[in-house]
């Protein structure tokens, strides 16, 4: 269902776990760049009535699960700080072919696939956190994050063919997976 | 209270209402741009916890209200698009001081100076449109646009002090007034 071509580790939560904050920090950045990267959308292609309003509302979910990280954050007594991101993101882009629409129906793939990386690791730290306060936390936004990854690939299903859109996701789901594997071990939700 | 050096001439309205496919085409991205310039201040000041939760919910709340300009244009069966901007903004951030922590007072306070005449316009618009839904609607945007211009303020307020933020804000005003005055007449929110 979440169209991964990997599994992660299920050890990955106790790698992570020894930098809980700096693994915390990382993710209110990513929720953070998740908004503004769809807010770039809006911007790139104002002209696609279909995508806009999905997009801004998604952009608005992201925001308050930022908002919701910062607070863990606070609660923890941890400042908010410029943190070195994981390469994986900008490296997985790199795919997206330059012409339109290819371009926009790779750039949402993409998107689609860092949904539902950070989707099945959320997942993972909603069961596997010692924290129950975090455990929380997960499960809470396990449940939008969820419809993020399918949210992606229904917009992409407007721009190009259900058997392009297909056969399009499960070569970048390879490639995702092939990311992933090669970005230095780090407490990010994306290493 | 708006902390505006000038007034919008009542008749700003007839002249706008020639073009309000136009005006409200322009409003939409006028919310869109304030949720990016919000997003991107989030991006620039990451250190600045007390900036960031205000900032991101005020993101929040104009991509909300760029979702309800798009379902307006979409019962008048007019598609969003492209459209020249009223150089507005961009002269007014103009004046922004390049070095920190001016530069951020400086942003913060134009933004709230853009926020107190949207708000002004749209209380023109919410008293002045023959079309009752847009009346309506603008109803609606002003209870919250109104908090948005405070908001900024008081984030000012949290980076210089109270004297420096009035007396900057009473010479950004003046600013802004000429800048309004100057700009070629379209159907804008800011022209």
């Amino acid at each position: 269902m979440l169209h991964l071509a990997s599994r992660t580790d299920p050890r990955w939560v106790a790698r992570v776990s020894v930098d809980l904050d700096e693994l915390l920090i990382d993710h209110a950045h990513c929720e953070k760049k998740a908004a503004s990267t769809a807010v770039s959308l809006l911007f790139r292609y104002p002209e696609r009535g279909v995508l806009l309003a999905p997009l801004s509302s998604l952009a608005r979910e992201e925001l308050a699960h930022f908002e919701l990280l910062l607070s863990h954050l606070e609660r923890r007594g941890v400042a908010f700080r410029r943190l070195r991101p994981s390469p994986y993101a900008g490296k997985l882009l790199s795919a997206v072919r330059p012409e339109e629409p290819s371009r926009l129906l790779d750039t949402l793939l993409c998107l689609s696939l860092i949904e539902a990386r950070s989707c099945e690791r959320m997942q993972l730290l909603a069961e596997g956190l010692a924290d129950s306060s975090l455990r929380g936390l997960y499960e809470e936004l396990l449940a939008s994050e969820a419809r993020h990854h399918r949210t992606y690939v229904e917009l992409a299903e407007e721009i190009g063919s259900l058997a392009s859109v297909r056969s399009r996701l499960e070569e970048l789901a390879g490639w995702e997976a092939a990311v992933l594997a090669g970005v230095p071990k780090m407490a990010r939700m994306h290493a």
